[in-house]
């Protein structure tokens, strides 16, 4: 019998409203509903081939040309739920091949230094649980699937969709109803563009994992975010997506990494993600900002800034940006007039994209007739 | 008719429970009620002058050699209620000399830096107040005396007393109750050490004042803080000092510093007063803490470190700190064994001191027999 296999990629999402905190870190429940922005798959973005066959041993996992461990309890909860629905399908139709009691191989590989810190999980996940369902032929909707994705990762379930997302934080201790449901789809504000700015940091803080299980146990100030002002921002920001109103998105977007990170900073030991670099960056982009906003500068749980813009203030943006980093990597061939005499140190690579499309079906497989790896030709 | 003169010293205080916010800009009426604690005088003081002559033509004031403006609101305001107080005075005793009427000179010195960003204007105000009241002979309380000084520079209301200060943040819409009190003499601990660590930063970011109107207006989390975290915060260090349980006490401290500063950065924009060295240097202390809390780190208004310890802790904490430092002044001779290969950049001194007394009377004067600054010799 031969080896089945599909292979996918899903797109890295950037959160606009921060996830963090857990209600629940089995099932990755989380304390506050979230939104993102969805990146080009163009720029970021795993390519994932899921393969099973009867033949195969044991349940494999290759990523990005190494040897991983598929044996982590979140994996393990994820591949039982999707194993959990191809079961359903075989026992409703006995001609489907019985793949559910097959081992997998799955060979994953992204496009981009998953040491930039650039929310690579998220990614990874999505795609592992998209390939896993197109293999199986699942019929379960993407909000379905990104409750699966959710527990591999809490981000991973906003990157089923592109464009904007919302990742609703539910109230069922089961997880039912925390899923990613889709804001408004790419093509709603196709000129949105985003400039990351990749800062290196000697050593980065705490992972966001136990960084975040330490804000909701220490910090006075995180049951004011969630009770109070998520709520708020999270409606108001689905109206500004919606109304493609710029500098209220913006506005928000700015509001809530700073909240996220204030948070951190009332943890107990308190939690630094931004640098002196970031920090920089953020006056920077209220200098673009001065005579009306047409950027929004976003942080993750790491000092490597998101610059939002839309593609009609490419230039002001842009411009004013390259000005402090024309030396580093990754502008493409764009160029501006203004070069600052004293560039901002701290970044070592751009890297500009724009907002893209959900995972995607792709003929490119990593897996060969053996059901192992291919070369590393792609890499 | 000759010049009559009183000269005081007064001290830097470093609030352990951080004042910030306004709900009166003129009166200086706090949001919260806080705590610090009183420097020696013997590194850190303002030493002031005040005369008052009948053949002075207008107030007047040199500041650390050079003249002054007295005609700031808050000023003013200081001086009009030290007059209205010594007029009573006049009023009950035709014997006095009608100084209320006379105008001042006033000649100010620091034995520090002004530019070390070291909460100078209270020690300043305070010397101000405390040297007028002690030129008039008024016989209010240094707590009726704080109230007045509090109008000048808010946070002076605490350098009346030495020791451990509460100023509390009073009812009164007049701000009749929103004074500094004693939580416990200088005797009562008088082990306490401070070590400062000086940072040099290229540029400070929002002043004070205007920083907390904009924390007070934009921060979401502000309210959190003042209604619900710092009431219970204040009674908890009360506590904590009479007891004298230093881990307590340095717990409290730290967590409100950062809670601060978490409100700061909730700011919008966001205000940045820490930097990458201050930073470093709470994850020093943290190192310092691993096997019990030994130290305390706080930061006010700017990246300045003040890290409070106890006498018994010296060669714990200091050793540790000599570590990353040793290369910059201040440590008077002291010498410990360990030297870090890597020494933390950014800081250009360390301060030994440690709890120290109120205001005194001193009979070492800036003015001469004329009414002018004496010369720039105890500069």
């Amino acid at each position: 019998m031969s080896i089945r296999q599909a292979s996918v990629t899903a797109p890295v999402n950037i959160a606009t409203l921060k996830y963090w905190g857990k209600r629940d870190k089995n099932l990755n429940l989380p304390t506050n509903s979230s939104i993102s922005v969805t990146l080009s798959q163009r720029d970021l973005r795993t390519l994932t081939t899921a393969s099973a066959s009867p033949t195969f041993a044991e349940d494999k996992l290759w990523l990005n040309n190494k040897p991983e461990s598929l044996d982590t309890p979140r994996t393990q909860a994820c591949l039982a739920d999707l194993r959990a629905l191809r079961l359903q399908l075989e026992e409703s139709d006995p001609q489907l091949a019985p793949m559910s009691t097959w081992k997998l191989h799955i060979v994953s590989e992204n496009n981009f230094p998953t040491a930039a810190g650039l929310a690579s999980s998220a990614a990874g996940f999505a795609a592992l649980i998209y390939a896993v369902a197109k293999l199986y032929e699942l019929p379960q909707s993407h909000t379905e699937l990104s409750k699966i994705a959710r527990r591999g990762s809490g981000s991973a379930c906003r990157s089923l969709f592109g464009g904007f997302v919302a990742w609703e934080m539910g109230s069922q201790t089961d997880g039912s109803d925390s899923q990613a449901v889709e804001v408004a789809p790419l093509e709603h504000w196709p000129s949105l563009r985003a400039a990351i700015l990749v800062v290196s940091d000697a050593k980065k803080d705490t992972p966001s994992t136990s960084g975040m299980q330490l804000t909701v146990q220490t910090s006075d100030l995180f049951q004011r975010r969630i009770e109070d002002v998520v709520p708020r921002r999270f409606d108001e920001m689905k109206k500004a997506i919606v109304a493609k109103d710029f500098a209220k998105f913006a506005e928000l977007t700015m509001k809530d990494s700073n909240q996220f990170h204030a948070t951190c900073l009332d943890s107990y030991p308190p939690i630094f993600y931004l640098n002196d670099t970031s920090r920089r960056i953020i006056k920077l982009v209220e200098q673009v900002n001065a005579d009306g906003v047409v950027a929004a500068y976003t942080f993750d749980a790491g000092p490597n800034a998101v610059i939002y813009y839309d593609e009609k203030d490419e230039s002001k943006v842009l411009g004013e940006i390259y000005k402090y980093f024309s030396g580093v990597d990754g502008w493409n061939g764009k160029k501006f007039d203004d070069v600052a005499e004293e560039q901002i140190p701290g970044v070592s690579r751009v890297i500009l994209t724009s907002i893209g499309g959900g995972p995607q079906v792709t003929s490119e497989s990593l897996i060969d007739e053996a059901g192992l790896p291919k070369s590393a030709k792609s890499v």
